[in-house]
C-alpha cells in the first residue's frame, strides 16, 4: 500500500523529505539553458529540454536521500505543451529511480470534472476499449473548497491504483488565513477541512498506521501544525514552507506524531537552487542541501523525543 | 476593455450564455470517433483529434449565438499531452471565430506558483528574451481557498493583457456547502469570499459598469444568487449548473442585476450533447439547444423586468 511504502522509505532513508521540482527557467544553470537555446532557439522546446535535463540531474542527486519528489505543475504549464511534456517525463524518470511522485496540481472541481482530474493524474483514461496513463503520479494535491463530492471522485483511482491524496488544509502563504482561519463557533475553517480529511482517514489506512489521504499543512504556522496533528492522527502531512518560505526544522516538528512519523517536509528552492551563490555544481549543491535539511529535521525530532529510526 | 467587450457582445447577440466545452470521448458522435480510431488506433492522438473536430463543429454552430465558450481543462488533461493540444487548439479556434474564451481551470496556489498559472493561461512566458503564449485564454477561473495573495498574482496579466478572472464563490455541486456555507457570525464563508471579490471590483471596472474580476455562483442555489448579486454589484457572474445540473431559467434570473446584465450562464452537456436522443446532427442540435436556452433566459428576465436588449 502506497502509504506504507512511503513511511517505510522515510524510515529506511532516514528522511521525511520531499524535494519540490519547481523549475524556473531563469534560475537554471546557464550551461544547461545555453546549450538548448543554441539548439532550439528561445522556444518552449528549449525551455522544456532544459527543465528536463535539470530535473534529471536533481533526481539523480537526491534519489538515494529522499523518498519522494513533488513537481509543481504550474511551472510546467507556463511552458505550454512542451512544458507539460517535461512534467510528464519528469514524473516518469523519478519513478524509474524508485521515487514516489507527488503531483502538486491542487485540482478540485464538481464531481464529473474532479473525476477527469483524478483520471488524468492518478488513473487510466479509457479510449475505445484501451486504457492509457495521461500524467501518472502517486499522490495528487487537492483543493477542498468545493467540499466532499469533489474529493470522493478521486477515491476510485486511489483504491484501484493504490494512489493517494494530500488535501489542502492550512497553506503556507501569508494570506491563507483570509478564508482558512475564519472562525466558526470554536473552530476555524481549516479545522472543518481537517475533520473531512480525518473522516476519509478512517478507511484506506495501511499497516504502518497511516492513510492514503493526507493533508497539506504549512510549516509557516507551527501552532496550527500541533493542533492539526491531534485532529488528523492517521494523515500524512505534506508540509510546504520550509526554507525559502521561512519555516525552520524546529517549526516543523509539530507536524510529526509522537512516533516521529506522519510528515513529509517539502523544500523546493532551498534544494534545487542551492547552487546559487556557491562554487558547486547544481547536483552537488542539491545533495548537500538535502543532507543538511535531513540532519536538521532529524536533530530537531530527536530533541523533542520523536526519533523514528 | 474585456469586461466591456463581453457585456456588449451579450447585448448584441441577446445572449448571456457561455457554452461549456467539456468533451467526453464516449459521448461524441460515433462518426467522428470512428474515423479517428481507424486512422490512429485507440490512442490519445485519436481522442484529441476527435475532440478538436467536435469542438470546432460546436464552435461553428454557436459562434453567432453566444459571446463566449468555456473549455473545462480537466476533460483535456485526461487525454495527456495530445488532450492539452486539443485544449490549446480549441481556445485558438474559438478566438478566430470572435468568441471570448473562459479557461475553466480553477487554479490557485501560493504567490509564485499562482503567478506561473497566470502566465500559463492569461499571460506570456519569458524564454531568454522572447515572450510566448502557453495556453492563452481571456478569462480564467480561480479557487480562492488560499486567499488574496494567490489572486493578486493574476493581476499583472489581467492589467497588462486585458484579461479577467472568475473567482469561485458559491459552486453548483451538492456538497459545496460543507466549506462554503460555514457560518461566521452573520455571514457565510462564501460571503467572505464575495467580499474579497467585491474589493477587487473597485478597480478594473469598465465603462459598462462591470469589472474584469467576476465570480462563479451556481445556478443550483437561487437564494444565494440574489444575496450575492447585492454584495458584488460590479462583478460579472459566471453561472454553472443550468440544465443538466438542475438549474432552470427562473433559477438564474437572480444572477442578473436590475439592468438585466452582469451574468453569463453556462451550459455544457445540455448544448454540446443535445444531439443524443434526437435525429439531428450534433451541430444542428447544439444550435437549437442554444436558441432555446437563450429564449428561456430572456423570457424569464423580461418577466421579472430585467430586459437588457
Amino acid at each position: 500500500m502506497l502509504s506504507d511504502k512511503l513511511i517505510k522509505m522515510i524510515i529506511e532513508k532516514r528522511s521525511p523529505i520531499v524535494v519540490g521540482l519547481d523549475p524556473r527557467l531563469e534560475n537554471l544553470p546557464s550551461e544547461i539553458t545555453r546549450k538548448h537555446f543554441l539548439k532550439y532557439g528561445e522556444t518552449f522546446k528549449a525551455a522544456a529540454e532544459s527543465i528536463l535535463e535539470f530535473n534529471k540531474g536533481i533526481i539523480d542527486a537526491v534519489c538515494d536521500l529522499v523518498p519522494a519528489v513533488k513537481p509543481q505543475i504550474a511551472f510546467y504549464e507556463q511552458y505550454g505543451l512542451e512544458g507539460m511534456w517535461a512534467y510528464q517525463q519528469t514524473c516518469a524518470y523519478a519513478k524509474t529511480k524508485g521515487l514516489i511522485v507527488v503531483a502538486d496540481v491542487k485540482r478540485g472541481d464538481i464531481g464529473s470534472t474532479s473525476k477527469a482530474y483524478s483520471i488524468a493524474h492518478l488513473g487510466k483514461t479509457k479510449i475505445g476499449n484501451s486504457y492509457h496513463s495521461a500524467f501518472e503520479a502517486d499522490f495528487a494535491t487537492v483543493n477542498p473548497y468545493l467540499g466532499d463530492d469533489c474529493m470522493k471522485e478521486f477515491m476510485e483511482e486511489v483504491k484501484t491504483f493504490d494512489k493517494g491524496l494530500f488535501i489542502l488544509v492550512k497553506t503556507s502563504n501569508k494570506t491563507s488565513g483570509q478564508i482558512q482561519d475564519l472562525q466558526i463557533d470554536d473552530e476555524k475553517v481549516y479545522e472543518k477541512v481537517a475533520a473531512l480529511v480525518s473522516a476519509w482517514n478512517e478507511t484506506l489506512c495501511g499497516e504502518m498506521g497511516y492513510s492514503q489521504i493526507g493533508a497539506v499543512v504549512g510549516a509557516t504556522y507551527p501552532d496550527e501544525l500541533d493542533r492539526l496533528r491531534t485532529k488528523m492522527p492517521k494523515a500524512i502531512f505534506l508540509v510546504p514552507g520550509y526554507g525559502a518560505q521561512g519555516g525552520s526544522a524546529n517549526d516543523v516538528v509539530g507536524a510529526f506524531n509522537s512516533d516521529g512519523l506522519g510528515a513529509l517536509v517539502n523544500s523546493s528552492r532551498g534544494i534545487i537552487f542551492a547552487f546559487e551563490n556557491t562554487e558547486m555544481n547544481y547536483m552537488e549543491a542539491a545533495k548537500l542541501a538535502t543532507i543538511e535539511m535531513k540532519n536538521a529535521i532529524n536533530d530537531a525530532l530527536e530533541k523533542v523525543g520523536k526519533k523514528y529510526w
